[in-house]
């Protein structure tokens, strides 16, 4: 485990200190800043994610605004998924691709007016890709990286706690749609979403200076529900298979390589730039899989682990791993060649520092509870 | 000081197993990939740097390759500067800048051929921003990531060990031009260039199986010249006013305000999108200077430190600091709003973890020797 170098260049967030202050042990670094991976342990937070409530500074969700009479347009340009039915309080989970139907990022699309959008990115930027679109093609749209910074919370007990800060109304937002909250005289969008499968929220929290007083006030309301920070986890977000862009997959891959095919309209997206290149990949030669390691309990990929078949052939790649306590298995997300995609198949994988390679399986489906 | 958690989002280069083995200490990440920050300690690095010759793992400086009709008509869109006369073995560094004149990126472009460049990166997803000018100008040029992944031979006895290697005519390479050398079979660029003001070579190495054998080549044939495994060192580029990006410069930024004005040619490079924007931000509000901090050392900013002037007033921002052990003093860059560049002004910088702010002056250059 190394050191890593914090330099400006890696930003902070509003949340930075009061991270600090609860003992972050570890980071990754997301859209150029620093996102929080482990607090007490790996397995603990873990523990904790599914039993009680966390708050996660998830400012790394960097968003693109577009707001002007070509916004629409814009953002289908880049989307294979039809937006033309969205509504001004939804979200929208959309792959983002280019020319060729590679995937350039996974954002959540949050509607907030007829000609207004957020894009709450993965890690790229895809604000240069839209920027790019805009000038290109003359668009009347303005584009740019609003002062948001969006805080998670996590966990079962995340609606109680909403309840008591932002009331009975805010709990009762429906899955992937937002509703609008006041805090210290600013209104913030609230939506129910997040990166983990234990249900909660995202507020996108406006105004930096804003972000203490955020995170106190959910500190305070929440401390008889053992409420603690926490992040992503990377145990319990393969269990459930959430992909991570540029682990699982990257721009070699397409919607239909990972599992994202129904996200394709081909009839309602038609704007999209990549779709002529995507009407191609649908025979496509490869697919995200859930795979389950046989051994001991194993780690985290530091780099993508190769695949082989019973003849030595390449057979695909594993870029998450994980052992998890509660199905006491090996879980895995891998990318494997249609040519070995069947239960059936003699599968084996190198994982790194281990000199020989460990027997895998390609499992029916994630660890969905 | 935290743990980087290691996941194939945060890509491994050709080198990392010798960057391992050669006890790198911490990283930062950079364009999605690891970038060594520290091999011994920062100051046995610098004194290294000055005196012998290292090899750095700078494959984080991604190449974007633009080929076709169109590719010096799509690089001229992103930069101010008149590429009209760059030759085929030429190297120029490019400010990169929005439609509004702020800066993305300050790669070093490299003209391969007529219709054939890379532009060798700085922390940003510049390779987005391309293929969004590309499809939205439908342009006639291919946009990709090629397989090339600089190594870097920085240090006053570069040249000795390049020589060694491949030969004088490679050494007689001038400033900022490149040559093309063979290794294993493939052939490959070499460019008088690097991230030091020691001298020495870019290697653009191609094909990642290259890697290893190259490093292994470099370090055979310098075990007498003490070559020793290193990366961009803070101290050196501090002294030597060499900016980074996302640090000491960012998109709220354009070229006049980073000392870069002698790189916006308003006749030859008006293809520039960002020309217009330029045209008004002539009367910059501030500008990149040269500073140094009173006390006792002190070390970088993890986030940027607030200058303010005597009335109390902000008068800028400081991003890059570090003491310099030759210089015998605390060097720095500093953003600083016109009304406070004056050597006689008294400023004051609030350093972070310390309670009182510190003296600091604007002084007449960067710490060169």
């Amino acid at each position: 485990m190394k050191t890593l170098s914090q330099t400006p260049r890696i930003r902070q967030t509003p949340f930075s200190e009061r991270v600090e202050e609860a003992g972050v042990k570890a980071y990754t670094v997301y859209n150029h800043m620093l996102l929080p991976t482990v607090f007490r342990t790996p397995h603990e937070d873990y523990k904790h994610l599914k039993s009680a409530v966390q708050v996660w500074d998830v400012s790394v969700e960097r968003q693109v605004e577009l707001v002007g009479p070509d916004a629409a347009r814009l953002i289908q340009m880049t989307t294979p998924r039809d937006l033309s039915r969205m509504q001004n309080d939804q979200c929208y989970y959309i792959p983002n691709v280019n020319q060729f139907g590679g995937i350039m990022n996974d954002p959540v699309a949050i509607r907030l007016d007829d000609d207004r959008y957020w894009v709450s990115l993965a890690d790229s930027d895809m604000l240069f890709y839209y920027m790019g679109l805009a000038a290109g093609f003359s668009l009347d749209v303005e584009v740019f990286e609003p002062d948001v910074h969006p805080l998670a919370v996590q966990g079962p007990l995340a609606n109680q706690l909403i309840e008591r800060v932002f009331g009975q109304d805010i709990v009762d937002t429906r899955f992937f749609r937002h509703k609008t909250i006041e805090f210290n005289g600013q209104k913030m969008i609230i939506a129910r979403s997040g990166w983990s499968l234990q249900g909660g929220f995202e507020i996108y929290m406006e105004g930096w200076y804003n972000g203490i007083p955020l995170w106190d006030t959910l500190f305070e309301a929440g401390k008889d529900l053992d409420v603690y920070a926490g992040c992503p986890n990377g145990i319990e977000r393969i269990e459930g298979g959430m992909l991570s862009y540029g682990s699982d997959m990257t721009m070699a891959h397409t919607p239909f390589d990972c599992g994202l095919g129904k996200f394709v309209h081909f009839e309602g997206a038609a704007e999209c730039l990549g779709m002529e290149a995507l009407a191609d990949a649908d025979q496509h030669a490869r697919e995200i899989c859930p795979i389950e390691i046989e051994g001991p309990p194993i780690g985290t990929p530091a780099r993508p682990w190769r695949v082989i078949g019973e003849n030595g052939t390449y057979a695909g790649r594993i870029a998450s791993c994980a052992h998890s306590p509660d199905f006491q298995a090996n879980v895995a997300i891998g990318m494997i060649e249609q040519d070995f995609i069947s239960p059936d198949m003699n599968l084996t994988v190198f994982c790194e520092d281990e000199t020989e390679g460990r027997a895998c399986k390609i499992v029916e489906k994630f660890w969905l509870r």
